[in-house]
């Protein structure tokens, strides 16, 4: 039949060739472990909700971008983030949950945005949340920093840091200066004081009615700068009394100082004010991550505090704490950036190839297999040049190869690629080829 | 605000209790992790596709329970199996990839159908496939066996028998008795043979026009039984001059005596002629599992030969052999029958509870984790009663309490669940804490 049908992916989807899937895979593993660390245990929700329950907070944005459908009598919608199918879980479970009640979610929601580079109409997030009944303690809000350290410390990307912030600080100050009703979007504008010019900064506040003098205390607040110790100690003699303002202060002190307990290093976090993550959702801390070298990127692992998870789906109070990471748009940044190398095309830790010796091969594969090494066997019928062919595309540490001669000696020739690009051969018996691949991985 | 919204999980929707997530988690990394010492990379392909590609080939019941919608101009499913979409794959990245293509694609396909116990609308399918260019080596078919025997061996559920035929037999008996036109009618009823009354049985050939002497060759042919040698000397012995059918014994042949050579115990395989597998979509070599202590449940793990993946989207010849798990069906009907504890409510290998003591207990915490453990600190500011019963509930092997004695000694107080019910209680160092948690997961 010819080729006629469209099998190109979709647009503003992402699609990956077996050797860059392996590192997306191996970067999804090491960020799931990492949660798993924490005693964060995985859920799994349907991609499928009610629009009804998924919409019931969302609204503008959210819903142009969903995709939604009806099958038989239902009206259905993909899920666009974690955040809401697990404050429906949540509400759903209630009595059989115990909190506080920590989960790990790594799947895929669904935008339909307008297809543009670097952003997806289907990607991973790979979210934690600790949610508590009625009240969490500030240290939840210390021990999410601890995650995002270990996971990008093993993840290698170079060196990180970590921005914290307390919402109620700035709320506090815009109290204190009766901004209040419109302080979610002073906020706003706050979030942007790196990306926009000092002028267009005071055009947007002046916008909305705030006064060249409230944004001079605004200005000194955000020119508060210092070690970790220092900021602490500015804000503290800014002369402010705002009550949410000090709670803030004193979350703020207490999540700083317990992240220096968990051995996050020094240069790897610290305070900054200008963070108030665009969205009203997060109440008290909240969390940025950069990596030092490539801060274009802007913030790889987001998140932070807030004070009801599902006030849409149930009356009880459930405050929680997490973040978020965006694997699909972070993969395709770091390829962008050849910060991910992909060239092994197979998770083979070893190749077989018999010469034309199949039983011999499937039983040595076996031996292996049952000793957790990862085999392929090459049992295609061609020629001894296609073999080789096939396995210097696939990238494979170690390959073993069986003539008759290796049947007779039941000796096999194992030829193992070095650092140095040198490919030296060796004759050994299986149990010494057993010894020699437990050393290449790190297990005798 | 009141609880309005509807937050039940759509009917034909799988949604599970943490406590069952692990499980079920459990059982996917199993099978995954078997898939991979076959030597079979993970793929990842979009949920969403263009429903013309998606139907290309389907029809009738498909595209009746597809999920279709549109957004923006394009006409969208989800998608109905891994199949297709890996068919679409594999045409699109055909020069990128190397033959024989080896791919394990473990992800949740969708079909609207009415909901009945135990059918699931959203589902987990475990898949892998060899594909290959031009020809692939029946070898394949052999090493396929052998995922099966590992995967249900680590699972155990108990005794298993993996069935295999190989569809040539069959096609080539219907072209010796000169039924090939009807052939695959004719083999929908003979896979029905063990569900159906022997009446039932004559009575729909009968309506497909077969005559009783016919029936009677398919009888004797169907009523070979014995040992696997003894089955393959009887069909031999059938007098049949038909070269498809004799290609089908030197297959079947091939493929059982080189499953022997890769270590699969006699009893867990046999050759089973009344397998079918309704699909005329297999050629040759045909896989069906069942438990043996539960017939009921049907085969658990299917699948087999195929002359060619991808007809619909490229020219390019591509034969294969694979086998799927459904694993949410599996799931569910196991834990029906008991088959599977839920007991763990968390991941966690370790809890940690400070009585107040909140910097030692994430100190402490962190060092357990450097070393590779999954560990759950309960930072509640709540009674030392209500403490216990959040440890209690959770069910983790190893508790760890931390109060002002353990912070002045360094010294924890560590209790320890054995398998006879009891909890000693024990002061440990960090070493020697951590020398213990080695021990318990036979790290040590």
């Amino acid at each position: 039949m010819a080729k006629s049908v469209n099998t190109r992916v979709l647009p503003g989807f992402m699609e990956l060739l077996p050797e860059e899937q392996i590192e997306f895979d191996r970067i999804k593993a090491i960020i799931e472990t990492e949660y798993q660390k924490f005693g964060f245990t995985a859920l799994d929700t349907p991609a499928i909700e009610r629009s009804e329950t998924l919409l019931a907070k969302a609204g503008g944005e959210t819903e142009k971008q969903i995709y939604r459908f009806t099958k038989g009598e239902n009206d259905l919608s993909l899920r666009f983030d974690l955040t809401v199918p697990l404050a429906r879980y949540v509400a759903d479970h209630f009595d059989k949950l115990s909190f506080p009640f920590r989960r790990c979610h790594i799947a895929k929601v669904y935008r339909g945005e307008s297809p543009q580079k670097g952003r997806f109409r289907e990607f991973y997030q790979c979210d934690i949340d600790v949610i508590g009944k009625d009240e969490l303690s500030i240290a939840y809000d210390a021990e999410i920093p601890s995650v995002i350290y270990n996971i990008f410390t093993k993840l290698n990307f170079g060196k990180f840091t970590i921005r914290v912030n307390n919402r109620k600080i700035l709320n506090g100050l815009m109290a204190q200066l009766g901004l209040s009703e419109i302080s979610v979007d002073v906020m706003r504008i706050i979030d942007k004081v790196e990306k926009i010019s000092p002028e267009d900064f005071d055009w947007c506040l002046h916008d909305l009615g705030v006064t060249d003098e409230q944004i001079g205390v605004l200005r000194q607040f955000i020119g508060i700068s210092g070690s970790n110790k220092d900021i602490l100690a500015q804000l503290r003699q800014l002369g402010i009394t705002e009550p949410l303002f000090l709670t803030g202060v004193d979350e703020l002190e207490a999540v700083i100082t317990l992240m220096g307990a968990m051995g996050i290093k020094p240069g790897y976090f610290t305070i900054d004010l200008s963070i108030a993550r665009g969205l009203d959702y997060y109440t008290g801390t909240v969390y940025e991550t950069k990596l030092d070298d490539y801060p274009k990127l802007g913030s790889i692992c987001s998140g932070g505090r807030f004070d009801n998870l599902a006030s849409y789906y149930t009356k009880e109070k459930l405050p929680g704490v997490g973040i978020s990471i965006g694997l699909t748009r972070l993969f395709y940044q770091l390829r962008e950036l050849n910060l991910i190398p992909c060239s092994r095309k197979t998770i083979a830790d070893v190749i077989i190839v018999p010469l034309d010796q199949k039983a011999e091969a499937l039983a040595v594969a076996a031996r292996l297999r049952a000793a957790d090494f990862r085999v392929d066997v090459l049992l295609e019928d061609c020629s001894t040049k296609k073999k080789f062919q096939y396995v210097s595309k696939k990238d494979v540490p170690v390959t073993v190869v069986i003539g008759d001669q290796e049947v007779a000696e039941k000796r096999y020739t194992v030829q193992t690629k070095l650092a140095d690009g040198t490919i030296p051969k060796k004759q050994l018996s299986l149990t010494e080829l057993l010894e020699k691949l437990k050393k290449l991985k790190g297990r005798a």
